[in-house]
């Protein structure tokens, strides 16, 4: 297993505790929990194999995600009154995630040829879209819509890739500097509560 | 006509029926009544062909499916104050619904060569996302991840079928196992109000 | 740049800024403008490639699109408080964009082959199913299942197309009739304030 596979798994993981999180704060049953688990993980990847093509979808190429799922959500139930004083390392992990499923995004877009705007678009989809996906299934306005700058750091995290990538820099290093890049600039947005501007309109009319 | 189409067009009936049903109660107009109709009559197929790359989706392949659906709605707005007294026919026919589309997902599934697990998903997905995507539609978190246990006969149905093709039992022997498994389950739990528990968490602050 | 293409992009145009309007209406950040702005103005054509599985879907083959929705979303925002004063001009762009789209939709299913009630679909679900896409993220019914009869003037619409295409009638000729069929009968639906029946259910008890 290299080093980018095992950040997959930490990324899968950290997305499986959030979205089992999510379904017992709304009281889901104990097959609506595995569903939003499973949903948010591998939803963004989802989405993004279905855009550019690339299917059966990736989740259904290899047993380990699924099983992996299946074990963080039977854990998460169990200790789910726990998992409180682990919110620091859910952070870490779910940084982590994000930068890891920007890669992948990222590089699935090269593959298939694209345009440098869409693979920075098709990394934010993998980073974003599996929390999307579980905001509209429990019937929520998506989070990244109204206050977190998730997008925002996927997409840098996204430039930071192509750049390097352009200066033919090798792979893990790559690798390395996006995700820690990604892990920085939330770190930064939390501490000093950044967020993005808002804009209303006076004439709330709707046509 | 094979036995297997007849049954695939019951589901159909049943699924169209409960989906201008849900309309209806919601007073969505004309159009709306027959778009949600087609959506939970087709969408779990769509979703399923859409995650293995079988396109154009099969409702697409034949004329058959979407002129039953247009005119089962019909039927269903004319008669939409006695449909109250078919309940016990609906739930049959539901049942049969949810029998026969997870058969045509797990078959889908092992048609692609994937992995067993994929195939019970998706079983479950063919035979659960027409109404997770209806109760999208409506603006409802889908019924599904909260007082059914619809997703459970339909995955317990996918394991039956993998059981007995591991035996190389006949299809149509199969088909009508699986089917008369998922209605069983499904009498025993309304029968005996079975639900699957649920978990809630004490530190109720989200991240 | 054919009459296509430039009809094509005031589609775009219109759309884009009804769902930055939108956005902004419902509070979303800088980031949630730009997105919901995007997926009004391209969800409903990569439905369309979803389902008929033409892949990478069309807004990803080129580049025009994306910074197109890019700067009439800026524009949008810093203009937002004008745009009440274009409401005729935005109806009109949006009614070509319904006509254009629509066309493209029919187009795509007559190239796929399928019977023409599939490529009537495709053009209703092109024309209309960014605004459903937008709904369901902005956490709302979509508008066309309750007020708007704008499916069906879509679906006149792709008859049209079909008809006039039947009698080989010229390619340019078609578009133009479809595009002024649709806008004439919209303008005719608000002048008149024609809109679907309803029809409720009296035993009003979901199974």
């Amino acid at each position: 297993m290299t080093l980018f596979d095992a950040l997959d798994l930490l990324g899968v993981t950290a997305c499986a505790i959030s979205g089992a999180l999510s379904a017992m704060n709304r009281k889901f049953d104990l097959f609506g929990i595995f569903i939003i688990a499973f949903v948010t993980a591998i939803g963004g990847g989802t989405v993004r194999d279905v855009l550019i093509g690339q299917t059966p979808v990736s989740w259904m190429q290899s047993t380990l995600t699924i099983y992996l799922i299946g074990c963080v959500t039977t854990l998460s139930i169990i200790f789910r009154n726990k998992l409180y004083y682990l919110k620091k390392s859910l952070f870490l992990f779910d940084s982590i995630g994000l930068g890891v499923f920007t890669i992948i995004g990222v590089e699935a877009g090269i593959r298939t040829g694209l345009d440098p705007i869409f693979c920075i678009s098709l990394g934010a989809i993998t980073g974003c879209f599996g929390g999307v996906i579980r905001d509209i299934l429990c019937n929520e306005i998506p989070v990244i819509f109204r206050k977190e700058i998730y997008a925002m750091v996927s997409i840098l995290g996204g430039i930071c890739f192509l750049v390097l990538n352009a200066f033919h820099v090798k792979a893990n290093i790559i690798y390395i500097a996006t995700v820690l890049l990604i892990i920085s600039i939330r770190l930064l947005v939390v501490t000093y509560k950044v967020s993005l501007p808002l804009f209303t309109v006076k004439n709330n009319k709707e046509s």
